[in-house]
């Protein structure tokens, strides 16, 4: 799996405890969340303790993630099952649990690839190089917010901008981001900047209402020796919604290396009360 | 859940039998693929299973199943368990196994909406009216392919086209599809349509190679009530991959009504061999 533990508050929010899927670990307050942890976090918790398990083949190719309920800071069990081996892939069901009630469930794919004919088809959006964006204050915002260093190019938090009008026509974000302080980028932590966009609502509409992502889906473009190159480098991300309707508005994104790697694709649905 | 069966092969080939989370279904010879049955079809059987389940409450929201291993042509057993039930959602963990094995996995989550602010943020395509665009022959095609009428009106199959070059420099679709015989448009046949798209590497290049679905998530935008306006009518669908990458590619869609409404966005990720 070449994933190296590195020293980081990333590695201590992920941290688990135990063996052969049965898993404890315990929500960090350096990702806190405004109720309970970010939930990029435990996403790659989750595939954590996939890539833990001693009968783990393949690597990290497709993960979902349900939040069934809101998790509470302190500790969780988790529960992970290799339900199928193939040759190639390997399939999981993963729960997350506390005090014995379902917290999260959680599907993955794990592959092996081949060199093969490949082509990118998307095209790398036209940026300022992050260096030329400031980073964004962080001050007042939820803690895993300063766990990221985040320089906005488009679509930023509509209550921190003065020039924002109550509503904009779209809620497209393009953003650099990596983890603050720096650290080298895995599975683990590009499933969490997957999940690392402010909710599209806060973008489109000036206003601050109840959210909270439903589920979560990272499709990985990349092996580990291409992660490994990347070193500690920002990401792009590029996020919209297509839909906003009855409570629930869906987000589809994509994270690029400053090089124009597609690393992952990622979608997620969101409820929100209005 | 206001499902009301239909006499139609699409429901012949979703037909459960059982109770509470047991199941026992049959593939259908109307939705065969090149090998076992279309996977639109297996996806719309397990989202079913959760429908049919005593316990189901709220309408479908979100729906991931992951192909752990090609469906054989026959019989096979579903075990759908709602593992967590909240005030306004409810989650579900759900198998398919054949001969006690785990062929595909699921999560789906169930959820009620509530009249809100609303906004649809992606552009309806510009397209011609489906009776403008000749059916696509299905002969020489599996099975599945002649239970819709599909018109495409951009990224048809390459192999059955004379003008498509050898390759072209990208993979959407856009087509109008609708059952056939026609049906009344619910989430099961709602689902299936999500995963009838050709495979995206076929519309990029002209050569055929094995493929087969890894994951494939659908995200609901709409009710069951707006799914009842809809009736038979065809429905747009609009695909493309961003990646082809060492034997995976990815594809996102939407699946919108002729008078503009988005219905559902898809995302999937394809195993290739070339």
């Amino acid at each position: 799996m070449d994933h190296v533990e590195q020293s980081h508050p990333f590695d201590k929010a992920t941290q688990l405890t135990g063996e052969a899927g049965e898993y404890k670990g315990h929500t960090s307050e350096d990702y806190a969340n405004m109720v309970g942890p970010f939930g990029g976090v435990t996403a790659a918790t989750l595939l954590k303790s996939a890539m833990k398990h001693p009968d783990c083949q393949g690597e990290p190719l497709s993960l979902t993630v349900n939040y069934a309920a809101p998790l509470s800071d302190g500790e969780f069990d988790i529960k992970a099952d290799p339900v199928r081996t193939n040759r190639s892939t390997q399939h999981w069901i993963i729960q997350l649990f506390q005090k014995n009630e379902v917290m999260l469930t959680c599907t993955a794919v794990f592959a092996n690839r081949r060199k093969t004919w490949s082509i990118l088809e998307a095209p790398f959006p036209s940026v300022p190089a992050a260096k030329e964006i400031p980073s964004m204050p962080t001050m007042g915002l939820p803690a895993w917010v300063g766990s990221y260093d985040i320089r906005t190019v488009q679509g930023e938090l509509s209550i921190l901008s003065d020039k924002t009008p109550e509503e904009l026509d779209n809620s497209v974000t393009l953003q650099w981001i990596q983890d603050n302080p720096k650290r080298n980028l895995d599975f683990l932590s590009l499933t969490a900047i997957c999940d690392a966009f402010f909710p599209r609502i806060y973008i489109r509409r000036k206003e601050m209402v109840p959210i909270g992502t439903v589920s979560l889906t990272v499709y990985f473009h990349v092996d580990s020796e291409t992660l490994n190159q990347h070193g500690d480098q920002e990401v792009l991300g590029h996020a919209r919604a297509l839909r906003f309707n009855d409570g629930f508005f869906d987000q589809t994104g994509e994270i690029w290396t400053p090089g124009g790697k597609l690393l992952a694709t990622t979608s997620q649905i969101v409820y929100y009360r209005k």
